[in-house]
């Protein structure tokens, strides 16, 4: 038996955490999955639920006491905490910055207690380009600045990095920094693909776009995700290790987006746009992302561009909703 | 009778809230201070509360609904809200990071919902060199990254520049972002000067420094820094104007500030010092500060440097302890 032979993922039950549950536990870990299936759901674990290396617990994160009590006989027993939950839903956030302040931020600042009070010394975090704010064409790396968020999303992750990297200064080895892009694939439960599918869903013949299609971002599968935050976790060696991930291309404009939908959903939906640049408050239309840290160690991902990636995801995700529920 | 009269003090009772508070009665307009007297006191207030331009407002802002209730009557009545209440006590927010939490964060979130609600167009925020982590050697300037702080206090912070970034995006004409040095004067509630005072009042033979001593840090004069402020808000035209606030030398050795304060306030006693570099966790000990783009606006301090701004503060707080407690 292993002295710290447990790898806690919080938002297990959501489309990264799940996607990262079952490869960790593909890997051999024995894995314990927090969620409090606000965003997330116990589908999205029912291969995991059905693995003896896997333990599931239904909490909140934000009720400190109770996760004290949950998780207290892990002390020196965890190594590693995956800190994945997050409020998603980047409008929603907008609407009532509460939600990004309890689900995204709170949820960090007591795992950060966590961390201290159960002694794990690595900590992985799921944070955002969205920290990076709107610096136009510049080319976004890890150690640009100056960092104004101009979302409640992107505020309340880079908040929670900041939270992170003072635990490290106290109590952590290692602190990995992830800066998601848009992901995309299997069990997505939020995003462009997401979207549009449900509004073809209640509109067939329809489409409207948010923005004026031109926002051009890179998106990544999130299978090639998970290789690169699994890469960065066994290979980089500094007590704080931030890094961007994303495609290898610069991005995929929002109009090819809702064409390819449209193509496999409703090939006879007509797409109407909005006439801003900004698709909502606080969306970055474009930018370019740096990943030459990420690729430094050697990473490649399996699909080649943000196209094929979509392209694959949108086929994915149609056939889970087909299979969900069949008319 | 202006339509947006009123410039609202946050931790208007504070060592910098109400020295900014009498500054802005002499400048002639009307202030309303808000404090919860939990490091503020009312004697801080003593002048301004006989002036009928000043109103105070007993208030914990992290008490969301009370503040609303109490603030409510000032939709569109507000100039700029100068939010300045936070915990300043960093070893404490180190030691239970909950103060930190609560005292610097959420009240910055509950005062960004205010501005909103308020319509406030305008919202200066004291934030710190904190923020910038230990950098090393690197020259801070405000666009300056990785952005890591290693304090809770720092952190929370940037937690706070963040909320109020986003708010920028979606609800402000100009945000004023200050990064204060360590402040030094009349009226402070913390700080080495005040530590060292505390300290050789209770034991007059025998001053423990934290750390080596070695430290370097600047200090700034609190009137220096109110007239760097004043200037910034009146002269700045960008959304996001961010600033650093010093001196304009490179700062002055805790060495040099114990052997300061002994002399004034109890010259018989001995100097310890400890083994660190770093007085505590989270402790900075030394960083070089860029205080270019303030002085581009054409901003002079009154104290030449960290030294005279020191002595000055060392002199006027012993003379304040004495007039308050005589033996």
């Amino acid at each position: 038996m292993f002295d710290r032979e447990f790898h806690i993922v919080t938002g297990a039950a959501g489309f990264i955490g799940s996607q990262l549950v079952d490869n960790l536990l593909s890997s051999g870990y024995r894995v314990i999955g927090i969620d409090n299936f606000v965003r997330g759901t116990r589908e999205n674990l029912s291969s995991a639920l059905e693995n003896r290396q896997f333990s599931f617990i239904e909490l909140d994160l934000t009720q400190e006491s109770q996760a004290n009590l949950a998780l207290a006989g892990l002390k020196n027993k965890v190594e590693i905490i995956w800190h994945l939950a997050a409020n998603s839903d980047i409008a929603a956030g907008n609407a009532d910055p509460k939600i990004d302040l309890r689900d995204t931020f709170l949820t960090s600042f007591v795992i950060a207690q966590i961390a201290k009070q159960l002694n794990v010394r690595k900590l992985a975090f799921s944070s955002t380009s969205a920290i990076y704010g709107d610096l136009g064409d510049v080319e976004l790396h890890e150690d640009i600045g100056p960092l104004f968020p101009i979302s409640n999303y992107g505020a309340m992750k880079l908040a929670s990095e900041a939270c992170f990297t003072a635990l490290a200064e106290s109590s952590l080895d290692k602190l990995f920094v992830f800066r998601f892009p848009n992901v995309v694939g299997g069990r997505a439960t939020h995003g462009v693909i997401f979207d549009f599918l449900n509004k073809l869903e209640e509109s067939p013949d329809i489409l409207h776009v948010l923005g004026d299609g031109t926002q051009c971002k890179p998106y990544l599968e999130v299978t090639d995700l998970i290789s690169a935050m699994r890469m960065i976790v066994s290979q980089s060696r500094r007590k704080i290790n931030c890094f961007n991930i994303g495609p290898e291309d610069s991005g995929l404009s929002v109009k090819s987006i809702a064409e390819a939908v449209v193509g496999v959903a409703s090939p006879s939906a007509q797409i109407f746009y909005g006439a801003e640049a900004r698709g909502w408050v606080g969306d970055v239309p474009r930018f370019r992302y740096s990943i030459s840290r990420l690729k430094s160690l050697g990473w490649k991902p399996r699909f080649k561009s943000s196209e094929e990636a979509v392209a694959h995801a949108i086929v994915l995700q149609f056939k889970e909703r087909r299979s969900r529920s069949p008319h």
